[in-house]
């Protein structure tokens, strides 16, 4: 893509300044954005524009476009859909070329809003300007705390992953969510009926965009599918492209219909083009996420071979049958060299395989250490068990748990280069405790199996990245 | 099953007096356990046994078995496992005919370990003896507190499912867990090696069991595979039974050899016997635990109709995918009853279909409570989502959110013969508080996939018992 195009995007998260159009002093959208934008440092270069004039919360309210002082670079436009025709010649004349629609009443909702937003389309090609929306709560950006919807604290906390998102709600409520995961975020955008700017310019964007290196995307159907393909094919030679599509049945279809007016399509076309572009699909929202944390934080692993070290046999086997079935090889035993060096300090009763169950032998962080060294494995998964009644007991004897588990942060260190994750089951306590200990390089899920599934996705984009490259 | 079985279960469950074979002052099992049971208000009914004597948090210490005074009728055994053999005949001896062999070191450890356990059940059979194990952490019965292993105190609250676990880590960390869903046991058992005691009677014994509603079953492998099937199959006319099944891949199948000594056969002919008789298969420890707590709560549908009412339009489209990718129906419209009341409310923009997006409408509730009462939906989804700076603000201003999701208990009410559940998506404040407002007649998810399919693993289920009823 031009230059010009990137720059064009970069204005939405990198404004001068902000106008918008339908600040209100009473609860709603229209009082939050500039309450969150003002909180958030921007109340220079924020201007504030309604008809009826007056102040919020001490910010002066222009009552037309013409009346603000600028310099500003876009507009948030949340004022019912039909007065939205008429209002963008009017920022423009202000050099104002971008803006954000949030307001709802366009395509989705039948015919005479499609007429709309034909209408709406047309002036901004007339006018040479770019829309985010409309029904969307536009951007965030974590890095100069610009966000275009009310947005938690939690949700500003910098990190590398970025979102594409069709539906307002859905991208503020995975916001919410995230940081509960250790997720963090560079960018987000939701583009609701994509009137102009598509999930494939935001594509291309997230790609130059030195702060993102994963992107996340939920779609309902393709703005253009040709083109999606292409820009897929060459997002993935460098960032990890993770979608999640609805519209798998034609009912879910329907509902995406009259949701952001999308088209979805057939969707094994979808599951052709993502295979065959390196994206990765998630089968639901809940490994969308997960996913999301493995390749935020993980290298892409050498190969495919699956080491598990654990204190309970049945999440071993549990997590042995899910790799397997999502194309991870958990081979037999780890390597003689690592055999030997358990068997040293093993009892009897343990078998030295893998999974590695280090069953009450006392010998986790050993078996961890070495399984983390072996050379026979790609990538570990270290699935920590303890009754809580004993946690709490430990606990209040003050026996410290690393002496058992290890320190699982230096441990992970030992094979920087492997993708390694800790799974917990059991109480909400030890899961805190285990995150702890494990710190940021090992993220802890609490499934065996979702956690083997994101590390058959990180394998099978490293398998993918490696292939096209030659 | 004769009366005569049942009891012979019954006596782990509920027995007279309890010896514990291997009891210590310093930490581990052999003072967990008596600490624990001391604790629960069997302190009378404990007898300790240590060649050592002695004292234990002030109850006597017996030196041999011979020395126990009596009454008892259960004995749980914590020694090495080489000491087992001459100590059954011991018990039998003092009238103890049911044992609970904690300790590891049999079968799950290759060949010496196979003949002891061999040794050890012939003795067993020569005495007229019944054990659980070994290898196992034994029972736990919510009903009189009793727990042979170290338990939270979260996992004695009473509840309507019961559980049959092998590995004794596994049901341990499950009784960890459950309380966070909202999920309560009436028993539980870890069964080990199943030197003796076996899932089937187990079912059968569950199955007569006034307190258990529901089963809960993680199985490695069957002990007898024809003998399973035709048990699952008189339970399942009555109760449901949930069954997560590892050893689905070769690998698995090896990892489960060398941890309870199970051989787990090849997957489809488990497929084939549970859907032939009504057992209903999880798909993943989470499946297990979500399934439970709709099993646990939910009427049976009549049918396999659901209708969703939702805040967000792409969460409503994934979970209408989900559905229909599970076997559920999701009709286009609810009734035209519903339609008519909804209209009358609804704004232009809003499109009164299934699933029903009220988006910004305000009209959650009254969507909600159409939807219960609507004649052409089996089953209720209500998605709720907040943004969750609007729910702070809201909390904040002292605003009650009951005005905009509605009274949920109350409007839950309005059909309770129809399942229904709620999903959050966000922050988990706002879980928490939804799980507050729903009730335990409601269960709030935070996975739109997962609720659905649980839904329709309950539409699986009450379809077989009608056919199989016929």
């Amino acid at each position: 893509m031009k230059n010009e195009k990137i720059n064009d995007i970069e204005t939405f998260f990198n404004p001068q300044g902000i106008v918008i159009i339908g600040a209100r002093s009473s609860p709603g959208f229209g009082y939050g954005i500039p309450m969150n934008l003002k909180e958030k440092g921007w109340e220079d270069r924020l201007f504030l524009v309604n008809p009826k004039g007056g102040q919020i919360d001490g910010m002066h309210v222009y009552e037309k476009v013409a009346d603000v002082p600028g310099p500003a670079s876009l507009a948030i436009i949340i004022i019912p859909a039909q007065g939205i025709p008429e209002l963008l010649p009017q920022l423009r004349e202000k050099g104002i070329r971008h803006v954000i629609i949030e307001s709802a009443g366009f395509a989705e909702t039948g015919d005479s809003g499609k007429a709309l937003q034909d209408e709406t389309y047309n002036i901004l090609k007339k006018h040479g300007m770019r829309a985010i929306g409309p029904n969307c709560v536009g951007i965030v950006n974590t890095d100069n705390k610009l966000s275009t919807t009310e947005t938690i604290q939690e949700a500003y906390i910098p990190g590398n992953t970025a979102i594409i998102a069709q539906s307002g709600v859905f991208g503020n409520i995975l916001l919410d969510k995230l940081h509960l995961f250790g997720l963090y975020i560079s960018k987000a955008v939701t583009l609701g009926n994509r009137i102009d700017v598509s999930e494939i310019e935001m594509l291309d964007y997230f790609h130059k965009d030195p702060l993102t290196n994963v992107i996340m995307m939920y779609l309902e159907g393709a703005s253009n599918g040709r083109l999606l393909a292409k820009t897929l094919y060459t997002v993935t030679r460098d960032k990890p492209v993770l979608i999640l599509k609805s519209g798998r049945t034609s009912q879910g279809q329907t509902a995406t219909a009259s949701h952001t007016g999308s088209l979805s399509g057939e969707d094994f076309l979808y599951d052709g083009m993502f295979s065959q572009t390196g994206a990765i699909r998630a089968e639901s929202l809940d490994c969308l996420v997960e996913f999301a944390r493995v390749f935020s934080s993980q290298p892409l692993p050498k190969g495919p071979r699956l080491g598990i070290v654990t204190g309970s046999g049945s999440l071993g086997a549990l997590a042995t049958d899910a790799a397997v079935l999502s194309g991870l090889e958990v081979p037999s035993h780890p390597s003689t060299a690592t055999i030997n060096e358990i068997k040293k300090l093993a009892p009897n009763w343990m078998n030295v395989k893998n999974p590695l169950d280090v069953g009450p032998s006392g010998l986790f962080k050993e078996a961890l250490g070495a399984m983390m060294k072996d050379t026979d494995t790609d990538m570990v998964l270290a699935i920590l068990t303890i009754p809580h009644a004993v946690f709490r007991n430990f606990q209040a004897l003050g026996i410290d748990l690393r002496d058992w588990f290890g320190e699982l942060k230096t441990i992970r260190k030992l094979a920087p280069e492997k993708p390694a994750l800790a799974c917990v089951v059991g109480h909400q306590e030890f899961l805190y405790y285990a995150t702890e200990i494990a710190g940021p390089d090992m993220p802890v899920f609490t499934s065996p199996e979702m956690s083997v599934k994101a590390l058959a996705a990180l394998w099978q984009y490293g398998n993918w990245k490696t292939k096209v490259k030659k």
